[in-house]
C-alpha cells in the first residue's frame, strides 16, 4: 500500500452564486483521496457517523480507496460544514460548522496503515499529526497540511510537527503566517531551516511554488473562465500531488515538478463543479490533456540576448 | 530607428520603510528606456523644465538613448512625484503631484521617431495615446499601457485606444477593470475582442501572463527575498519586454514569449535598489544569467501519467 490520508470525511452544504449543495461528500481526505486515486491505491484514516450512508461508501468504493482504517461511531455524526460563497470565489464563509464525531478524532492506524510509503497528514490539530507521524517511521516521505486555526492557537505543536516532516504543503497567507513573515520567499527559507527538505505553496489562481535548499520552482495556474465551487481545491491539488508521487519510483525533483503539474491539473478540474464531483468522473486522458497544456504554456526557448545583436 | 517611447520624465521623490531619495530620476519613459537600452537603440518623446539637468541627461546618454524628441521648456518645471511605501511594498501611496510641465503635454513627433519599427505608448492621456498611434501608421507592434486614472475618467477614450494598438500592457487589476470582468481569463479574452492581438499582464511577485487569440503563456516572477523600492517595475518591465523585440527579426509567439522573460529579469534588478539605478549599471552577463534561471526553476519535463504504471 503506498499512500495513506489522514483528515477529515464530512458532509458539506455549499452555496455559491451558481447553485447550492444542501449535503454532498466533502472533507480534506474526501477530497485528497479521490484525486489521488486516478494515480495510486490510497488509504484513509477518518471518523464517521452512523448517518455515513451507503452512496458515499460506494464513491471510495468506486476509486478503490481502502476504508478499513475508516473509523465508524454509529451513534455519532459526521462532521458536517457550511458554506457559502460570495462573486468573490476566492473567499469562504463559513455559516456554521457541526464537528460532531471529529470533535473526539484520535488517528488509529492499522499493522498495514502503518507500513504506507507516503503519508499525507490532512489539517487536524498538529498534536494528531505528530502522533500520527511517530507511527510511520519507515515512511519515504510525509507531508503535512495546516490551517489559520492551528496556526493561531498551537503554534509552538505546530512548529513541531513542522519539524519531523518532510514536506509542507499550505497556501501562500499560512506560509507568510507561519513564519511571520510577509515576503514569501524568506518564510519559505525560515520554515526549511526548521526541518522539511520541500515547501510547497498553493496561490489559487496565480498557481504554485516550491521550495528545497537550493531550489525553486514556480508554475501558473490552470487558466479558467469561470470558477464554480472552489471547496476541496487545496486537498484535491495535494491529493494529484501525493498520488502521482506514489507512483513514481524516486521521489526526486523531478518528479516532485511534475507531481505540482498533476496537482494543480486535479485541482482546476475540481473547482468546475460542486464537491468532487467533476473529479469523479475524470479519465487519465483528460487528466494527461491538462499536464500537457501545462507544458505547452509554460514553455520558451532558452537563447540568451546575444549583445553583438543589439538592434540599433 | 527600432524602440520608441512616449511617456513621462519626471524626479521621484520616494521614501521606504529602508530609505528615501528626494530626487531622482523617474517616470515611465525613463525607466522604459533605460531598461530597453540594453537589448536596442530606443528615441525618447517627454517633455522636461528647465530644471531637467546634466546629470539626468548624462544618464540619457550613457545609455544612448536619442533624446532629439524630448521637448525642453525652458521656463517650466519637470513633473514630479512624491510617493511612500510602507511595508506593504505592493501599495504606494502618493504623498504629492506636481504636473508641471507634463500637464500640457502634447507629444511631437520627428520624421525619424515615425519611422519606428516599435513603439510603447507609456501611460498618459489616451487621446494623446491615439494622436501618436495615428503618426506612426507603419510601426510594426505599437504597444499601449495605462492606468486606473483613465480607466475611470476616460474609458471611451482609452477603449477606442485599445482598438487601434497590437499589444495592451497593463497589470492584473487594470486588466479587470478595463474589461469590468472580475475572471482574468475573461477579462484578457473580452480585450482581445476589441482589436489588440495580445495582452501581456503584469502580476508583481506572481509574474506575468500573456494572452493572444489562441494562445495563454504565463510566468511566475523572479524570487526575490527583499523588494527596496518598487517605482517603476512595470515600466522597466515593459523596457525590457519592448528593448528585447526591437532586438528580434520576427515578433512571433515564440519572441514574445522570452522578451516576457527579459521583461521580468529587468523588473527583478530594478525593485533592489531606488528608482533607476540597479538597472543603471547592469550587464548583459546578469542578464542572461537570471533569463536561464527563469528556464530553470519553471522547467519540467513532459511525461504524461501511464495508467499501467499505476502503483498499487
Amino acid at each position: 500500500m503506498s499512500l495513506l490520508v489522514v483528515g477529515s470525511v464530512a458532509f458539506d452544504a455549499v452555496e455559491t452564486p451558481f447553485g447550492k449543495r444542501d449535503q454532498m461528500l466533502g472533507g480534506s481526505a474526501s477530497h485528497f483521496s479521490i484525486s489521488a486515486s486516478f494515480f495510486t491505491d490510497v488509504r484513509i484514516v477518518a471518523v464517521v457517523g452512523g448517518d455515513f450512508g451507503d452512496e458515499e461508501r460506494a464513491v471510495f468504493a468506486r476509486h478503490n480507496i481502502d476504508t478499513t482504517d475508516l473509523e465508524v461511531i454509529p451513534d455519532g455524526k459526521t462532521f458536517r460544514w457550511f458554506g457559502r460563497y460570495e462573486y468573490d470565489l476566492n473567499v469562504a464563509h463559513t455559516l456554521d460548522t457541526h464537528l460532531n464525531v471529529f470533535a473526539g478524532f484520535q488517528p488509529k492506524l492499522s499493522a498495514t496503515a502503518r507500513e504506507a510509503r507516503l503519508v499525507f497528514l490532512g489539517n487536524i490539530q498538529p498534536d494528531l499529526q505528530r502522533d500520527v507521524r511517530a507511527q510511520v517511521p519507515r515512511a519515504e516521505l510525509v507531508a503535512l497540511d495546516t490551517m489559520n486555526l492551528w496556526i493561531d492557537n498551537t503554534r509552538e505543536s505546530l512548529q513541531k510537527t513542522i519539524q519531523v516532516v518532510d514536506l509542507l504543503v499550505v497556501n501562500d497567507a499560512e506560509a507568510r503566517q507561519i513564519a511571520e513573515e510577509a515576503n514569501l520567499i524568506k518564510a519559505a527559507r525560515k520554515i526549511l531551516s526548521w526541518g522539511p527538505k520541500t515547501i510547497i505553496v498553493k496561490r489559487g489562481e496565480y498557481g504554485a511554488a516550491m521550495f528545497t535548499k537550493d531550489g525553486y520552482f514556480a508554475i501558473p495556474a490552470y487558466p479558467l473562465e469561470s470558477v464554480f465551487d472552489p471547496t476541496g481545491a487545496g486537498d484535491t491539488f495535494a491529493g494529484g500531488l501525493m498520488g502521482y508521487l506514489a507512483s513514481q519510483p524516486t521521489l526526486d525533483e523531478a518528479a516532485l515538478r511534475r507531481a505540482m503539474i498533476f496537482g494543480s491539473v486535479m485541482a482546476s478540474f475540481n473547482v468546475e463543479e460542486f464537491g468532487t464531483e467533476r473529479v469523479q468522473r475524470l479519465t487519465h486522458q483528460e487528466i494527461n490533456r491538462r499536464f500537457s497544456d501545462f507544458k505547452r504554456f509554460t514553455n520558451f526557448e532558452e537563447i540568451p540576448f546575444d549583445r553583438a545583436m543589439r538592434a540599433v
